[in-house]
């Protein structure tokens, strides 16, 4: 096979990294797209701080992009909930364009997002690409404790702790974690707002799927978190006061009628100095099994695990594809097309 | 599929806790080896404590067993080397049933013993059936580090620490370990051995040939570890002097022409009060990810792994087919014939 020709969509803080990270395992980029008209037409090369150009320039017209290219697979990291995804997920339906996106409810969005999920899985099925979510969540919140599950002889419950800091990200996501909002504003949008599943919501579902467990219920919880001093955030571009969120705790339990019970909490939020991303397991049951993650440098896991699943996206079978039913993770060691066959 | 059934190849400590396994994942257990002349003619059932009858008596004579039954797979629990395991494992392949052993050199035992694991591997193919080598390894220093890769962009080097206790395994792993040895006699038995490959050794080739990595050299450092005050040893049958090796360190270093270099330290020895199992790895390159797993509990663990096992062991061509080449370890929430299309 030919290398693998990518269009990067979305030059944020992840497509930045992504940009490089594709250069760097031998994937040809044949299009950059991204909302912003500051960067019209600039060298992806250049907005990605690589040091070089590559000749290819960002466009905020995605259409023209998928237009004049052929590309096999891109990599969508613009937004996080499926709604805001739909045009950007259907452009690449529509063009037959093979797409994994950072989209956190994409990654498991059958019952977050049923109708969207339905009508995309049918124009892949039409078109003949394959759509997935992917993400940080892909390993650590999904293989990891699938493998250790692996080693498991009876899992009676599963619990996690994950947490992140929304600085890593660009403002779509400090959104949907209400950082910077008031303790009332919170309250009105994010906590009482059920349309607003939080990430692990759509990664416990995907551990019941790969696990062959039937969901009987789902509860979340979503709590403010707050820092006694005002907090700068660049993100923001603002300093949250002390009584406002500075991100949120979510923690979703799951109940399955095998009996297995997934509770994960999931602490997104503008760091205090001194504050590190975790990522701690216990699969309990017989026997327990205790996992931990020291500082999990999650940006750059995220974008290499979707970048390390581009060859799986492209042997995967046209429709939404959700990555529990594609074989476990992998590393790269050569370049991204010598893995499709 | 009917129920896979199963013969109990070894029945000491780990063969007790498989037997268990197997009855409560609902495999149906047709044969019980062990090589204990008191366990003769006594029920697998009771041997095992699972507190009722099998009707499975247990057998010294191994040829008896496997010709008196129609057995889909057996687990071999007997011995650590493949020039020990020769027997068993030509025993099974004989008789066309597909066999899965804790031997930790059969986890990976292609260039450590390439004449043994070649006949075998010409033998079950010829008969049909399947040979392969699992246990604590096959998540713990396997594919728990391949699912960890599979976020990460570029490896430098693999840095394992492992540890576990002698006290928990049959008298076959204390011996490896040079476990009650003077100083002199672990030299010229187990340092100067050349024939002996810590069980990381195996591990670290597993690994490469997951990775698709090619062996470029591999060192071997086995080191004693000795306790301040004569350490009691259930597994031996006796007391170890201050002086005396309660087990020992082996460090394995594997360079590898794409780079890459994995340097594991395996700790086998009789622990003293206080002391835990532990498993720790590093994973350095872009991002480095750390990973602990906590007092894992290595024997239950080995056994739930070879037990979950099965249905891949069926599912894989004849041969001697190692675990790299399987699917990552999967738990089984359902009894395990399910598992088998
Ligand atoms: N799954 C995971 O593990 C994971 C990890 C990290 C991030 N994420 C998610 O990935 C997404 C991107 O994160 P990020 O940190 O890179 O965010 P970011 O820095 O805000 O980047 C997003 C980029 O997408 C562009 N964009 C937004 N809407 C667009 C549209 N309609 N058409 C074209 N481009 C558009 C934005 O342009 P403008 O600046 O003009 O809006 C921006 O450049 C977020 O939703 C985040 O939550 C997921």
């Amino acid at each position: 096979m030919e290398k693998i020709r990518v269009i990067q969509y979305g030059c944020g803080k992840m497509g930045k990294v992504f940009l490089r990270y594709l250069h760097e395992k031998g994937a040809e980029i044949v299009g950059a797209i991204d909302g912003n008209p500051e960067l019209e037409g600039k060298d992806a090369g250049e907005v990605a701080g690589l040091g070089f150009k590559l000749n290819v320039p960002v466009h905020t017209d995605a259409d023209s992009v998928f237009e004049s290219c052929d590309a096999d697979a891109c990599i969508i990291a613009v937004a996080s909930l499926m709604e805001d995804m739909l045009p950007h997920l259907e452009r690449a339906a529509r063009y037959g364009v093979n797409a994994i996106t950072t989209c956190e409810e994409a990654f498991y969005p059958w019952t977050t997002s049923p109708a969207i999920t339905n009508r995309l899985d049918r124009l892949a099925k039409e078109t003949g690409c394959t759509l997935a979510g992917s993400g940080y969540q892909d390993v650590f919140w999904g293989n990891l404790i699938s493998v250790l599950a692996g080693a498991t002889h009876r899992i009676d419950r599963i619990e996690g702790v994950t947490s992140y800091n929304v600085e890593d990200y660009g403002i779509a996501l400090a959104k949907v974690h209400g950082a910077g909002l008031s303790k009332e504003d919170f309250r009105r949008e994010i906590a009482e707002n059920d349309s607003l599943p939080s990430y692990v919501w759509n990664s416990n579902e995907w551990l019941c799927s790969q696990m062959g467990w039937t969901i009987k219920g789902m509860k979340q919880e979503l709590v403010p978190t707050f820092h006694d001093v005002p907090l700068k955030s660049e993100t923001l571009g603002t300093t949250i006061p002390a009584g406002h969120a500075t991100g949120m705790s979510a923690v979703v339990t799951t109940e399955t009628y095998q009996g297995p019970v997934i509770v994960t909490q999931c602490i997104g939020k503008v760091y205090a100095p001194g504050e590190v991303d975790r990522n701690d397991w216990v699969l309990k049951g017989e026997p327990n099994t205790t996992v931990q993650i020291a500082c999990p440098a999650t940006v750059e896991l995220t974008c290499a695990t979707l970048v390390n699943r581009l060859p799986d996206l492209l042997l995967s079978p046209a429709g939404f594809f959700t990555t529990e039913k594609m074989p476990a993770a992998a590393y790269r060691t050569y370049p991204l097309h010598l893995y499709v066959r």
